[in-house]
């Protein structure tokens, strides 16, 4: 089991109680998890005590409410409450997926360097993992997912193709075009899971979702978030979109009762305020202009963004300049358990962690 | 898929909401989930409000205060944090159990008429499931799990065997000493789960809990929730102690984020507050003890009850005095899907609750 990829290869950013009390800082900031830094919608915070009056029911086991709303923000693609499954977090729907259609029997494909939750549940699975190359430019950056590796490797075998789109933890993109393409040139029973945890940063760009191909490839499964741009990554709750049949077949798999009530109460409520979505949108748009042209300045690499978050290349001083900063208050994700040690995932803050960030750094790279 | 036992054969108990809008009437009230119907501390209520803050952050991947406070309040067992796992509701803890033990080649045991959700994770990880009579006094009724059917039922392949104790829907309790003198005379390397959900409410009977056996036993795994008297079914927070090296191997199945924040932090409030759960356990032994001398009077068979709710055995009548309780706005749960068709569970209300139960009841049966 020690050699196996499990939660315990999952490292999670370090915490701001743990920076502080090390070392004796008051003000700590986390730059580590690609949370949203500008909180849930202010409407989830006034709304909290409506959940509280029912906290010893059990909650709704079919979640019909979240349901109702997400298929009028879906409209447009002709989803129904029949093509959701609602998770406890996406992460439970991509596990939902790895135990409902993987076994030792299976191969799954993914990219090098995509979200670890991939191989964790296919590790679980029993299924033989086929990592593929990323796409590299010219300086040799890693640029994400390669779909002409990932169809390269397609045996009779393979059973689950997971695209991270944009990708965690290099931020890349694929474009929906290449997708499309991909699909129509792969066996229509290979389930293609396109994770879309980032999608709403990403749409700023007019990126297209893979929700308007689920009715044409009914084999693409798309899993969404309320942990990023809903800002409610402490409740748990995210969802599956496919067919009607995959949907049926990933429930059957799910406790009765695994969604608890605070996330499908206050879900509904973020959903439900557009306008804070687009607020945190331009403010993300903001920082990330901001941090690139730091970057640019200070001559450092770093990979094309399309999320919350941007992922540094600092070659041979990536430990030391993630240690220095972390001792200065300020919490970066080293990248170590992706294999990417030369490189550091950051989230993008609010204005003043910006300022403060680039504040610090700039010093530490004498450049200021 | 259809004909495997999944969710899909889970039917929870009748929503409020459906009953008041089908039989238009205002004042529902629901006896069929056995949840807490004091709800939860009142210290709950008050504290929500410093869960939000932190809403839009991952919770912690290794609930560190709560195992804390766990620990603290099963000290005089020797459990530290390495004997604990915290899951999204116990569920999630049978569920790992199930994945981490079972597969196509295994066995599990457990009586008939217990907790459904042993069957529906059982028979997702493929394992044979092998279901012991139950033992029967001399009316023939049932009165939950029996030891040595179990016993009997024992062969190479078996790997886990399920007792909940109390058992739902039954209500039944098995002595710690007969737990014990099984747990003597089978071989380690079987898993033995006591499901203990309703320990707490079986507590004031000085009923012994299973904890003290791990040390002994390191086959065992004690599962616990704060799903039934400590009022919080709807967070999704449950427990399970066993040896370090189960704990270790059970732990490599969860999700990096299984368990929300805000049934982190409220469990750990709740958990504080152990006047109200004597309040509760009190309420529950007074309504308990209306509801039976009623049963009594009324000359209605039921099974000895030792948690929060009773079951009641009414024969051909069974589904035509649901149907006739339900339209008058009470709520208990019909066992159908637990081969106990001839039973229905009611929980223990609040006493005006109850109050209600009785006269409607006793009117339905033309004694009153």
């Amino acid at each position: 089991m020690s050699n196996r990829t499990s939660i315990f290869s999952y490292k999670p950013g370090q915490s701001i109680e743990y920076v502080k009390s090390k070392y004796k800082i008051k003000n700590v900031i986390k730059l580590a998890s690609n949370e949203n830094p500008y909180g849930s919608s202010k409407q989830v915070i006034l709304n909290v005590k409506k959940v509280i009056k029912d906290i010893y029911r059990y909650p709704d086991s079919h979640s019909k409410i979240l349901k109702n709303s997400l298929v009028n923000i879906l409209s447009h693609n002709s989803i129904n409450e029949n093509n959701l499954l609602i998770g406890n977090g996406s992460n439970e729907i991509l596990e939902f997926i790895a135990r409902a259609f993987l076994n030792n029997q299976s191969e799954v494909i993914f990219s090098k360097h995509s979200f670890l939750v991939y191989k964790i549940i296919s590790t679980l699975s029993n299924a033989k993992i086929i990592e593929t190359k990323p796409r590299q430019n010219k300086y040799d950056q890693y640029l994400g997912t390669d779909l002409e590796s990932i169809m390269e490797k397609i045996s009779s075998k393979t059973k689950v193709i997971f695209i991270a789109n944009p990708n965690n933890p290099t931020g890349t993109i694929i474009d929906i075009t290449d997708i499309r393409n991909f699909l129509k040139n792969i066996p229509k029973h290979i389930i293609v899971v396109i994770d879309e945890a980032y999608y709403e940063y990403s749409s700023y760009l007019n990126k297209t979702s893979a929700v308007n191909l689920i009715r044409k490839f009914p084999n693409v499964i798309v899993t969404r978030t309320f942990s990023k741009i809903y800002g409610l990554a402490g409740l748990r709750i995210g969802y599956g979109i496919s067919s009607q049949k995959n949907i049926r077949t990933l429930t059957s798999h799910r406790q009765p009762f695994n969604i608890n009530i605070a996330a499908q109460y206050l879900a509904n409520v973020a959903l439900d305020d557009q306008d804070h979505v687009k607020y945190c949108l331009k403010k993300n748009l903001d920082g990330m202009n901001y941090i690139i042209s730091t970057f640019e300045k200070l001559g450092i690499d770093y990979l094309s963004p399309y999320g919350n978050f941007i992922t540094l290349n600092l070659g041979k001083k990536t430990k030391s300049l993630y240690n220095k900063l972390i001792s200065k208050g300020i919490i970066l994700r080293p990248l170590e358990n992706y294999n990417l040690s030369n490189y550091l995932r950051m989230t993008i803050g609010t204005s003043s962690e910006n300022d403060r960030f680039v504040d610090v750094f700039s010093k530490l790279l004498n450049k200021k």
